[in-house]
């Protein structure tokens, strides 16, 4: 595989609104976002008009929309953060890059202001190169190269189709660590992209991420939602469960998973001791769902990210299911979401 | 596992003179060394006095040295870069650091002095994680934690069996590519550690690493030695062959390996261009090297670094032996050093 160029107009940033007002958010990355077309998700459960500074090229989605393009039954799908899942269903783009509301653009350590969504394109446009571990991080990065020892044939790399950025500040944790540690923040700027090695699993977050609509767009999905998660990222593992799909996916399609730059700020936002009274059993699932996907092996017949979903779901059902009716209730939620991929694609 | 403390007699600086006169490269050494027991084995076809600076705990090794203790038929075996597995062979120690002669104290992006030393003991005292990946990298860094989604059974960690630093400066390239960009150095200073994941291989160079040698000492070897290699990183590939046989033994026996920080200093020697006419050869090998020991599985009958060794040497004679006679040139040195590593044990 060789760099590839990404034209602006080839870019949706979807952004699920959580809050109505996205005023000051949308001014703050006013510089970096206005050149390419925002797909907006109303958060369902949120009243109130969205506030919507001018200058920016967008089309906004609501409750009436969602019900009105896949039925009021699938709608609590895309309840809360997982609203945004119904602009990467509807977008046409393809690539995709999604950053939380409550995040701004962070500074490097020069203090520059980090364009995030230029990084995200140029994670997605090099090579990701997960069969061999490459000690100076990517050597597609501007004055790096493979490292002595590297073999020349893995060299050229593979499409990269998930960019996973990092978070300055309020670090991403789960409830129990963030009130654990509630002065924790994350101050360390670590100047460095890399690819995830094939076979290695990790905590992917949704935050800040970008992806390739067209290799793996059906396996970002909605699917996991624990009883009783609320709005704030701590309460919720959907994302992290859905990073582990993408990875089986990408592992098992030949494609890589980067992490590292660009980093985003992210703002004080709830409270995690309240949180923790939510019973959370996110702590108490992830250690099932970790080493299902390490173990997961999908079969030759698998050929697209839909195919992938459709295994990995039968495989959810059938080893997790009697664990949970957590893991019944995301296997059908992954049934459910690729045949709205298909629709979807087939109307338009 | 929880953090172990290191105390500073528990550790070897083993330090290969490639060339006889290391006063300049101690010097600039001295406040970091000066702490520690250093064993220096003068390269045995390097001619003249070793040149010392006082001030220092050590111990030296020539080749009347290596000759007496291990029989002049397996000098040749200690020759060059080599020279420093006779000190890992002879090492009482817990652990053992190892830098070229070549590098001297890199500074950080603040220009404070690092502390290459510190930061390694600091890497093979707290745990490794091999088996989920941190976004976050190394949690057990200060100001660093888990990332949500981090199953809490696999956050106490494993034992951190090898600890690989990296370099500014001249980049460790293999001699085409650095014959192909003269003029590219590594500026990027990244301020992360992170283990290397369980079943991804990673090239290791053995310009700045420590390990643990009570855990994996008899992995670290030399025994694959190109046939026309000479005095320079790139023109070996014998420390990439060992660090790929110490990553196996990790893997198998649930030891962490840890890449990134302590950076160290490069400087310049040789001429890229004057190397590529040996015809160097380790490019080809690489290509069936890495396949090769990506695909490795050892046996449950291999409950220590020797066993594994000897399983993989068994694997190498069988399966690459009849690609080239250098492959098994390096099984039988991989056995023989294993039966070396057991007399020197017995003997002390």
């Amino acid at each position: 595989m060789s760099q590839v160029s990404i034209r602006d107009d080839e870019v949706d940033i979807v952004i699920a609104a959580i809050e109505p007002d996205l005023t000051s958010f949308l001014e703050e990355w006013r510089a970096i976002f206005s050149r390419f077309h925002l797909i907006i998700i109303k958060d369902p459960d949120v009243k109130g008009e969205l506030k919507i500074p001018g200058g920016f090229n967008y089309d906004t989605y609501t409750k009436a929309d969602i019900q009105q393009i896949i039925g009021p039954s699938n709608a609590a799908t895309f309840s809360g953060y997982s609203c945004r899942y119904f602009g990467y269903l509807l977008s046409k783009k393809k690539y995709i890059i999604s950053i939380d509301d409550d995040c701004i653009p962070a500074k490097d350590t020069k203090g520059i202001q980090i364009d995030a969504i230029a990084q995200h394109i140029n994670n997605l446009s090099t090579p990701a190169t997960p069969f061999f571990f490459n000690t100076l991080y990517d050597p597609f990065c501007k004055g790096a190269d493979f490292v002595r020892g590297y073999p020349f044939s893995l060299r050229s790399g593979v499409s990269c189709a998930l960019s996973c950025g990092l978070w300055l500040n309020l670090a991403d944790l789960d409830a129990p660590t963030q009130a654990l540690k509630p002065e924790l923040r994350n101050t360390r700027y670590v100047d460095a992209v890399l690819t995830v090695p094939a076979r290695a699993m990790m905590p992917l977050s949704g935050i800040n991420i970008a992806f390739d609509r067209e290799l793996v767009g059906p396996a970002l999905l909605p699917s996991f939602k624990l009883a009783k998660e609320g709005k704030f990222r701590w309460e919720t593992v959907e994302d992290v469960w859905t990073g582990m799909c993408v990875k089986v996916v990408c592992d098992h399609l030949g494609y890589g998973v980067k992490t590292g730059l660009p980093y985003v700020w992210r703002k004080e936002r709830g409270d995690a001791i309240e949180s923790l009274k939510k019973e959370w059993e996110g702590v108490k699932l992830m250690e099932e769902v970790v080493p299902f996907f390490q173990s997961m092996k999908l079969t030759p017949a698998a050929k697209t990210a839909e195919d992938c979903v459709i295994e990995i779901a039968a495989a959810v059902k059938e080893q997790l299911g009697q664990i949970d009716t957590v893991f019944t209730r995301a296997a059908d939620s992954m049934v459910e979401w690729v045949q709205l991929w298909k629709t979807v694609k087939t109307r338009t």
